[in-house]
């Protein structure tokens, strides 16, 4: 693995390398690296959760982390971004996390960029180090993905949670289903309700309402959406014993699921925070590693 | 003292001890830290002295500080504070330093965050590090506070500033006055002009004039706020021999103090910044320390 | 050298001084500094190369970067800059790196501030940073200055780096010529075509043409600009056989210079950047090392 571009490039067999490397993280394995890397986190769209995640994750690898403003940089001056990554390899970086809100952006990138590029987030595209902390986090729970029910409700077409997800779990053999209205479903098939998805799910996996991209086609409430799309209290009382809870955060409290049910027993929402820091050590460290 | 909220959430007795560590460590005292902390800057409204104080002030007890770039955040979408602090806990941090315009913001956190919460600045509420390094500046000065004539003069009712510091300084026996436009001195009771004020006060403390809260009401021009409430050359002339002018800065440079006095002989303002620097590191140290 | 303003406050022997610097840095000499400094970069101007290229010269010199983020400082609150770095003084920074849009802005410091000031950019003045590396990379190509042809094309009345950059070459004894719309020439005296200048020239020099600062005048397209005025493919087949390609960067693809031109062979664009941070460290370490 040279790169995390997305999880369509990415083997079963280095996922699952990836989870057992972070589960020795979180008890505590030292970390493998010799040498400090040096590392950017080039954030050209907001966020709180990825962004911090990586910043934490590269500081417990040993990591010399060099500050980037995405919004204050020579971007705004018409910089490609293939320019403004060959100049920070130039400069000396051995590694940029990327979020950008073109799809696929990393692609003008592969033909000349000799540093590695992790994507944090390609706009409608993929999220992969989500996708991975999901896998994790749903591992630690299950112990296995074979026949696991997924249901994934929300914003689907918008999501790259979603695409990141759907991708790894059906290779890794579970039964992924979607819960949406019919005009977020994109390329998927989606119920437009939740049928008896809430009785017969192992991972309920909610994702936010994007509102800003929504203003135009809103044709419901954020009232309406929850009673119908929502994790209701009464819905996640029908929840199987040992169902999870899961969300990729930021949560809309009251829309895609009841305020009450964030921190309630079967959320596993800041557990899926805490569980990405020791991926990403383990992602850094594993290509890092692999460019010794 | 699990957190530091406000002044009138801080005994006299926990305002000697800082204040006492934080002599120690301006004399050089090593940290008291038997390892590095995790700690980020929320800064969810401009700063430059105060955010740059507790960063310098938390790389000098050993910690480390993740970047937290408020204005490009998920609180853009919407995300609450609680979920935003809730995630950084979840992340690893062991504390967070937060400004926000919102008056007692911390109220949502007490319940359900378990990492340490520093107010540097809640709306029109408080700013108890200012104040800490405001009694620090005092007391280095006079020794005591007992019987001490403090000025506060300026705009009042918008001041967090002025409400923290008179708090404590009349808890801890010294006398505040107040000189202000009556429009401007809230909650206080305020001479409208100097008085007999300027040839008794010990301490002269001035405060900004926000000219960007006062568009509309701003009923009079710069020059005739610094001669009516300014502190002109004349005035700083009539002062007692050893009286000290104070600021919490930034300064408006001849509206509430003429621009030669900003370092004249008197003029505490720069050591006041200086002293920050070690009330922030005994605020983190004392409060860090006590959770171990 | 107490700080380093402009190419005009820098004595030939002091550039020689930094280039031998910079090129046992680039051989992996250690730092010759005995303790860590506090540094901070005050980017009031977008900025990816230069300011991440002092970001990591800091941290390669072993300093402590302290974040400032001056769209988000007291500067919003009117603080004067002279207010704003003697408040950085007085919180315990040893130097700071200053981009400000006010011509020659550090001349208010010079009276008051102790603690060292490096020129970053200042309005449509100078570069100096930017200038050593430029001298850097044409030493490192021809071991010498005497009597080399320099040919600087572009936007010469808005560039600092051409008003830094021909003080110093001339200085050192090299042909420089410029190339440009006459209402861009500003002080100097351009030819209004390329004439003969790709034949007899060593090196040539590409500004960018600064297009937000150009809206009202654009009396050409980029097409009309890259043909009359640009490093076209035709061009640079007439280029001496030794001779190099130079640009500041950021490029404007397709204006300034054809696209395939940005990394061919006699281009050092990327170079120019990789030497940036050898110069940067050599800068800093000379003037910290004289003020120890």
């Amino acid at each position: 693995m040279k790169n995390l571009l997305s999880m369509e490039h990415i083997s079963n067999e280095e996922i699952a390398t990836i989870l057992k490397r972070a589960a020795e993280l979180e008890a505590g394995a030292p970390s493998q690296l010799d040498r400090s890397y040096t590392v950017a986190n080039l954030f050209f769209e907001p966020s709180t959760r990825t962004k911090t995640s990586f910043e934490m994750a590269e500081r417990k690898i040993g990591a010399t982390v060099i500050p980037f403003e995405a919004g204050f940089s020579s971007a705004l001056k018409g910089e490609t971004l293939y320019d403004t990554v060959k100049t920070l390899e130039s400069i000396g970086l051995d590694a940029v996390v990327i979020r950008h809100k073109v799809d696929a952006y990393y692609e003008e990138l592969l033909k000349g960029i000799n540093l590695v590029v992790i994507n944090a987030g390609d706009g409608a595209g993929q999220h992969p180090s989500q996708s991975l902390l999901d896998l994790y986090t749903i591992q630690k729970e299950f112990g296995t993905f074979e026949n696991l029910n997924v249901t994934i409700a929300g914003d689907i077409s918008h999501s790259r949670v979603a695409k990141s997800d759907v991708y790894a779990l059906r290779r890794l053999g579970a039964n992924v289903n979607f819960v949406c209205p019919k005009e977020w479903q994109g390329e998927f098939e989606a119920h437009q309700g939740w049928d008896d998805l809430i009785e017969t799910s192992d991972v309920i996996m909610l994702l936010r309402v994007q509102h800003e991209r929504h203003e135009a086609d809103a044709n419901f409430s954020k009232e309406d959406y929850h009673a119908q799309y929502g994790l209701t209290i009464e819905r996640e009382r029908q929840m199987k014993d040992k169902a999870i809870i899961m969300h990729p955060a930021p949560v809309n409290r009251g829309v895609e699921i009841d305020s009450s049910l964030v921190e309630c027993k079967r959320s596993r929402i800041f557990d899926q925070v805490r569980n990405g820091v020791f991926i990403r050590m383990a992602i850094l460290e594993t290509i890092l590693k692999g460019r010794m």
